[in-house]
């Protein structure tokens, strides 16, 4: 009998995307997967339904992962790797893992000696570094900034210090009723002169991903309300 | 008239990779493309020819981008956008502009209002980081690390240092014939409780993928001469 693998699956960024954003070898892997670690069953069953075109999801088993899942719990779900069957990691939007939970299960399935096989799929953060012309050789993902007006405005003059001194691109992304705020942030305390990359709502109809100097992005009204935005900055010769 | 845009895609990591790797909708937009600026025209052409399954990269024009590309030069390619073109940005392996050139071409293109359209696709850094089951809530990708000894040395244990004090999962990558040293040099200066990733010829029939804890790798001879690694470290409690 073989093991079973852990595959670590992309989603859609909304269930409204084009489903050919996801390749075909992932529906091939689908195939092969008999349980799922979700984290959250109903819009895992939404996504395998459009991607697999068949209401076939009735036949898997979803395991739901919050963040109170304990490693005793994995531990037991990924065991079912050694009885041979496959298990697939799904998040709710883009990659598990990165910028969403999902490091825990793959770190616990290292820990058993199961191998971890991660597919090709939309990642929000990678497409806006692709796309803003700033420096790709050198970059920090910090996921969320802090709230706090205080703190906020300290992490922005610190991140901006580090890529005028290392040309290292930043990145970071913002809950969507909070953009607007993060955006004033950005323009009041930023230098003029450095980079902003704003990309919003990635891979949908209304996709919009520009960058320009903070002096251009104060002369307009930008209004990023409700939207999936990744921002993205650089003060250095990139 | 319709002003073009410039289309940011992935190539494969291998031309014997599975073309079903890539997503369909890339082939739709391929379509839709009359000129691609790439880093070598050969391996684009075969990249094309694969995924097209059709010798139709005959009518498409190249410009082959060096270390030497200046604005001048490609204000003037992409400045086609402008009279309806719809120009391709082609790297020969995963994501153009991630640890790739073409990011000055998205860069002029910001500049010269032409919108840009980033598609999905391999990226080995986020491939590898999915897999590792490293904090992949904040990351910092180096690019390569410095090739005099004295500098690795220390830029491996400042690597460590930042992760074990912010969780920050450090992602870096080796030219193949130099793999074998940077482990040897990693097993050597980081801590033993240090988690470490290697990603070997990450979608290739011989794709491993694996993470443990410096004492742990130190226990087997390991050879990555001539392989595509990605090399991930985490020493904080992430």
């Amino acid at each position: 009998m073989n093991t079973g693998k852990l595959f670590v699956i992309p989603s859609l960024f909304s269930i409204k995307s084009d489903k050919n954003l996801i390749p075909s070898y992932i529906i091939n892997n689908l195939n092969k997967i008999d349980e799922f670690i979700v984290e959250n069953e109903k819009k895992s069953r939404a996504f395998l339904r459009k991607i697999l075109s068949v209401k076939s999801e009735d036949n898997f088993i979803f395991h739901t992962i919050g963040k109170h899942s304990n490693s005793e719990n994995l531990n037991k779900i990924l065991n079912n790797c050694h009885k041979g069957i496959n298990i697939g990691l799904l998040s709710d939007l883009g990659c598990p893992s990165i910028a969403d939970p999902g490091s825990n299960v793959v770190q616990t399935a290292h820990l058993n000696n199961i191998k971890v096989i991660p597919l090709i799929g939309p990642s929000s953060i990678f497409l806006a570094l692709m796309a803003s012309g700033l420096n790709g050789q050198n970059f920090t993902f910090h996921g969320y900034l802090p709230v706090n007006n205080i703190d906020l405005q300290e992490k922005i003059k610190k991140i901006e210090k580090k890529s005028i001194n290392s040309s290292q691109t930043q990145i970071f992304i913002e809950t969507p009723f909070r953009n607007n705020k993060v955006f004033s942030f950005l323009t009041k305390h930023l230098r003029n002169s450095t980079k902003l990359c704003i990309a919003k709502n990635i891979t949908l109809d209304d996709e919009v991903i520009f960058t320009q100097k903070v002096s251009q992005w104060k002369k307009n009204n930008y209004n990023f309300n409700k939207k999936l935005c990744v921002f993205l900055l650089n003060g250095g010769n990139d």
